[in-house]
């Protein structure tokens, strides 16, 4: 596939932004290749994904912005620009729960994830042999009671030495200082063993089975300072029985939290998720 | 089809329970038609549901509980014998959304529903050229403030005149007094218009829309004091995205709401619903 | 809410559309309320759904034709442009289940469908009660083999001089002839108690239960001379299991069939279904 | 978890079964696990599946079958007897296509399939870095136009030598011979990626592309010599869009590939699938 770039756009609602957008990459010779938009009526917001073929546009991909800034200011628009040739760097943080990480790590070999994944981060030893069998660097950074900080200080060395992009919370079952979550906002995805906001915090497919729920949920959402707080991305569920305990519970959302935490990651690094507010729109 | 007898039966787990239960009906020739059964190993419960055919079984129906009552008390069994013949009386309670109302009543004339349905109760007047359309009483007791009390004394006269044995509240919108409730246990049944127990009390679409939910539910309960808080009989979920509103939100619950109070309903008139604890098991 | 136009557009694909068609609103003040393409790359596809709202649009709702067509010649459009003000007039035919006649008459009485139904056609005598109810002509037509070519002149006539626009076939058990088809292209709207392709034809729940099939569907489809192939509108399913027996699968499969139809009604009628080949696009 | 039998029962349907049953187990001072049943009224077949601890149980597993013999036969039942210690022994086809096979091994690595995967046969070398990274042999047999016979031969050979009990046609993508197909009724298990009897064949997902379906699906079955016709186990769908290309549909579909096929593995394993007529009834 030729490389492609995506413009990603909020600004408050007003006549002539598809125009306007439109235009400057007719403009330039560009070909559209899938664009998708959303008006909030409510709030009064304008939230746009366009893509187009980077192949044949007049323009240098480094002189997109320097062209496109004076429209942006214009019209009071935030923006981001991405090209399909830059694969953002994706860090996974896993505990001693593994299935995601081997689902993530399967279809990343696979191509299915548009990312690098130079490194994985656990404060247990069980997912080595997994990164081991994919040839990624596995660093252990235990977690000890008293002393958290300092472990926070060495992940946050490990991801500023890798650029990473995105964090990928993979069942890590750590709560991240609020330091760590400011320092990548809305670039920290974490997957949630329940349907949010049902059964959040601790141990959720044992809150789901005391509760007696006929359905049981997963979520990923991004990490704000609340904790299973931040916008959700994607959510699924699967129906359960009263034949089904706490063990086939665990057992059936894992299928969930894979699903669920795949589809995040790959909007995410396709540039499809647009947060506003406590929501995301995403153009799937 | 002819008459059945269903029999519910909750009891400590132990050896034999089967053998007891399968050994009385055969012999006094009864064909089992159906026979589910289910232990909860944490509680050491035993909860079964079995269904027999009367036509050629030894016992008059009425002689039942007295054959069994002895193996119900040397095994410690709480149990309950249903005939088919026998219909429970259903009265509806709704307000001012009327969709579950219209459902209802029309799986009801299409023999889907297993009971009876001699009256409607409501605090508006929505609902009444549906149930006169179906030929069934409407009684308007509006709920004033500060006056709850009497309209709640009428509405019981009401249930006591009917005999009913199951109310069923299609959103109702009205929260019923403990006494209500007690006079009524586990024969309530609610229709909440979330997935449970996310988002329960007043407005939860408006509660879903403003979290930025990926999927909307609807679950079906048996009313106790706590509000939203009883045994779950039912829930659903379906799919959604930015581009719905509230609107969009309240339009597509409604299809959830509908079928899950439907079911739920269906559910406990065959006498497939056991509670326990704050959980429920469906025979299906 | 205020008046607003839809144009649906279809056209080979290439650079420009969206901004000719953006700026062709910005001229005129439009100010878009939903916007959706695709592009079928395969095809060289360009598929388009545009809504602005006509209050405060400079030109009247019968000039934008005159002016749009320079433009859509220009670039090989085929097009349809539609206001929310006109609610396309809907014949409803059923034969002896009535569930999705009931159900479509609640939610058009609802609000839920943009559309008129003046009249309802049938062949059988079973759904008269339900369309009084709503105070909705209902024209009983037999169909006596050998004399299916008078009662579709009947029909025709009907639908003439009703000036209907649609035909919704909820559950009519009739095939059309070739020439009732032919007079309604892609508005003729059918729901089939199957995931088609799977069970296509007569008794497709019996044919479900053979088969051993773990899930049941239905589908709403426009109607073309080869029955049950036409351009897939909507399709969902239920889980059924080894205990549902025909009759539970047609109760359980009842419920699906109103909701898909009534969806595809909905889209068909909101002008948010464009058909190309065998294929529909939905712009939800 | 300690020992426990399972018995699946299939007879037809009469008067004190389930007596005789819960008889036998109970003189013999037979803790039940679990028991389900079912009856098909149309063919007048019971079906069951009990399941009992074997510790304390009054006979040897060995003479379970001996004193259940005289039963049996008074009854017509045919019956099969598994304890929980043995552990099937299963070898999993695989083509290139690897998702099922990476799946499936993290599956049986983090003990969800009570069974030994003692071998992987392919037909490329895909696979391979995924068996070693599991420490599972992997047997590359070419399927060369003509000479399929010999690879056949020579796989039957691996099958005896390991002594396999259960075939799992991981997306094996390969037709086999009806003298292998007979070696091993209902004791092979295939993923077709449709919704079948829908796309049945070569390349499904391409055909439910150019039908423009609204949802993919997948379907586990056991095989037989009639190519995609086998009792299926078990089935599920995902909603696809017109935004889907064959690409998307290949992994959205993936997904349940992984998903179904290993739900159908588990439950061949764990003795709860009962195969009659062309139907299987799965005891979950």
């Amino acid at each position: 596939m030729s490389e492609s770039a995506v413009l990603l756009i909020t600004c408050p609602d007003r006549k002539g932004l598809v125009s306007s957008i439109a235009n400057f990459l007719f403009q330039h010779d560009g070909n559209i290749l899938h664009a998708d938009q959303h008006q909030d009526a409510e709030l009064g917001l304008f939230l746009m994904r366009v893509e187009w073929d980077l192949t044949g546009f007049a323009l240098d991909f480094s002189e997109i912005p320097v062209r496109f800034d004076p429209i942006a200011r214009r019209l009071g628009m935030q923006w981001r620009l991405a090209s399909s040739s830059h694969r953002p760097r994706v860090a996974i943080f896993v505990s001693r729960q593994t299935h995601c990480l081997a689902d993530l790590l399967y279809r990343y070999r696979a191509g299915e994830l548009a990312c690098e994944i130079p490194l994985i981060v656990s404060n247990h030893p069980d997912g080595r042999w997994i990164a081991d069998s994919y040839g990624i660097p596995y660093y252990q950074i235990e977690m000890i009671a008293g002393r958290k900080d300092a472990a926070e200080v060495r992940q946050l060395e490990l991801l500023d030495e890798h650029r990473i992009d995105l964090v990928v919370l993979a069942r890590y079952m750590q709560i991240l200082s609020p330091a760590m979550v400011a320092r990548f906002p809305n670039r920290i995805l974490n997957i949630h063993h329940s349907f949010l906001p049902a059964f959040s915090g601790a141990k959720p497919y044992h809150q789901a089975y005391e509760r007696g729920v006929k359905l049981i949920g997963a979520t990923s959402h991004y990490v704000t300072e609340i904790l299973d707080d931040g916008p959700i991305i994607e959510q699924d569920v699967v129906r359960i029985s009263h034949r089904d305990g706490v063990r086939e519970l665990v057992q059936k959302g894992q299928d969930l939290e894979k699903v669920v935490l795949s589809r995040a990651v790959r909007w995410h690094v396709e540039n499809r998720v647009l947060v506003y507010g406590r929501k995301t729109v995403v153009f799937s």
